[in-house]
């Protein structure tokens, strides 16, 4: 075990990393035990981009590990979303679809299954996080698919929460009103050499500030393929951490928020060892009260 | 409390029906109070409608309502999908945008913040229904946006569960494929009079029979807002229905899912009251090992 967290630390290995990933991510014994004894320290920038499918994210986080190597950051990519070029594999068998840093020294691709039970967001995505953390990745990328509530989750995990667009997005927008604008700390509007790009940033920068938001949230045009506005993109990201280190308020809420859900998930492995169907199997369904059956289950107790 | 629960069966006062469905909403103590008293018998069909936002859905749960109201019925909505014209309300303080049959003695519209804890479903949709069986209501209609992981959670909680799409959402069908075309027990192709509904359609089939579901998933044209295709629309549902009825796996399925939501949120409740905040306060953050203070919070017991 410790030859593991040595070899883990050292960064090394990446069939290493790869194995224990898999080992927090089905939430098996040895993985949970790494966890606990694991150093947390390591200052990695934890980036959540979300944005519908079709937007760019994957070929926009491409652009951003290109820049990102060249200035020699270990990166580390786990990519949520299904629609994603990254995570065909996760859905696609193992047919993965390769990003042209797959075999990069310094970059290290993960996909992650989607569904869990906890929402929309793979349920060990906190702690894919701290394994890579440990595995001293400078900047990890998590990316997600913005069309639902995992956006949201994300936002409560990252440091950072990009959301990308397009500046087709207008219906999108009025879908997304309520609660997905509000969580993005930075905007991307990808595919800007489109016409209606111009006028989709001035709407969407109208709106940001008819929301009266507490602070500038930037909006950059970027295109993606063309490697275009992505140094203009980091440059605002690394200004936006520089601020959040100094904001404790919201260092202390990030870190609630994942004890939260790390708590929030051990318990519902816990309901899941539970016999419900003994309840179901043993009663005339039709007289069933599910809510003296929930109150019987949680007296068995949980601890 | 037990006339409160007497006027709830009986189904008179719509008023009622609104005071508890808001304790239960709340979590408030007299809700759950009433929901470990009350029958459960009663055989209401419970239909989750979802889709992306544009597709028609409320448009076409009104056209629904029409014709159950003809049949006589008395219908229950709850619209937890924030786009849709019935949760307004819900979103824009009480400026509640009226359907047609707001006013229908027979029908009683509910609509329900979609942002709960516990994923993309309002946290107490399961109990709200409860009450809705309990007073009565033979069709209850849940309509969530279908873009996230809300769509997949009202499969675990409808007997029936209508995707709705319409021609343009080419893109989107290749967005859904991962999980949510599982999910759907029949789909309407609403907006079905556009250029391009046929082939969609075909497409749609096509896409149904490649992934090998086991049973005929039923693709039916409608146009809501001419009421076109309702009927036809309302005799698979009743037929599914019938095949429902007879499947006792999918009835215990659905009971067991219902227990573990409300065992999952029950759980999240209790996690809520905890001091977590003094783990985050009174450690220097850098330091903090949370999978640690996780074990810790657990071992002080949760029940």
């Amino acid at each position: 075990m410790n030859e593991l967290i040595d070899k883990l630390i050292q960064g090394k290995d990446d069939r290493i990393l790869g194995r224990i990933l898999s080992w927090v991510e089905n939430n098996i014994e040895q993985g949970k035990a790494i966890l606990q004894k694991i150093p947390h320290f390591y200052p990695s920038w934890v980036i959540g981009i979300t944005g519908p499918p079709g937007a760019g994210k994957s070929t926009l986080t491409n652009a951003l590990i290109q820049l990102l190597v060249q200035q020699n950051k270990r990166i580390g990519i786990i990519a949520v979303d299904p629609t994603s070029v990254f995570t065909q594999g996760a859905i696609l068998g193992d047919r993965i679809r390769m990003s042209e840093f797959f075999l990069h020294p310094n970059v290290f691709i993960r996909s992650a299954a989607s569904r869990g039970n906890l929402g929309g967001l793979c349920g060990s995505i906190v702690e894919m996080i701290d394994i890579m953390r440990a595995n001293r990745r400078d900047v990890i990328i998590v990316e997600t698919v913005g069309v639902g509530q995992s956006e949201i989750e994300i936002a409560s995990i990252a440091d950072i929460t990009l959301l990308v667009l397009v500046p087709e997005a207008g219906d999108d927008i009025q879908a997304f009103k309520s609660g997905i604008m509000e969580i993005a700390d930075i905007f991307a509007v990808n595919k800007a050499d489109r016409t209606g790009a111009n006028t989709f940033v001035q709407n969407l920068q109208n709106m940001l500030h008819l929301r009266n938001f507490t602070a500038d949230v930037p909006v950059v045009k970027t295109v993606a393929t063309k490697k275009e506005g992505i140094q203009e993109l980091w440059d605002n990201i690394v200004q936006i951490h520089q601020s959040i280190q100094k904001n404790e308020t919201k260092k202390q809420q990030l870190l609630q928020q994942k004890i939260e859900r790390l708590l929030q998930k051990e318990l519902w492995l816990r309901i899941q060892k539970r016999d419900i169907g003994k309840y179901i199997h043993t009663t005339n369904i039709t007289d069933l009260n599910i809510y003296a059956v929930v109150e019987q289950l949680l007296k068995e107790s949980v601890s």
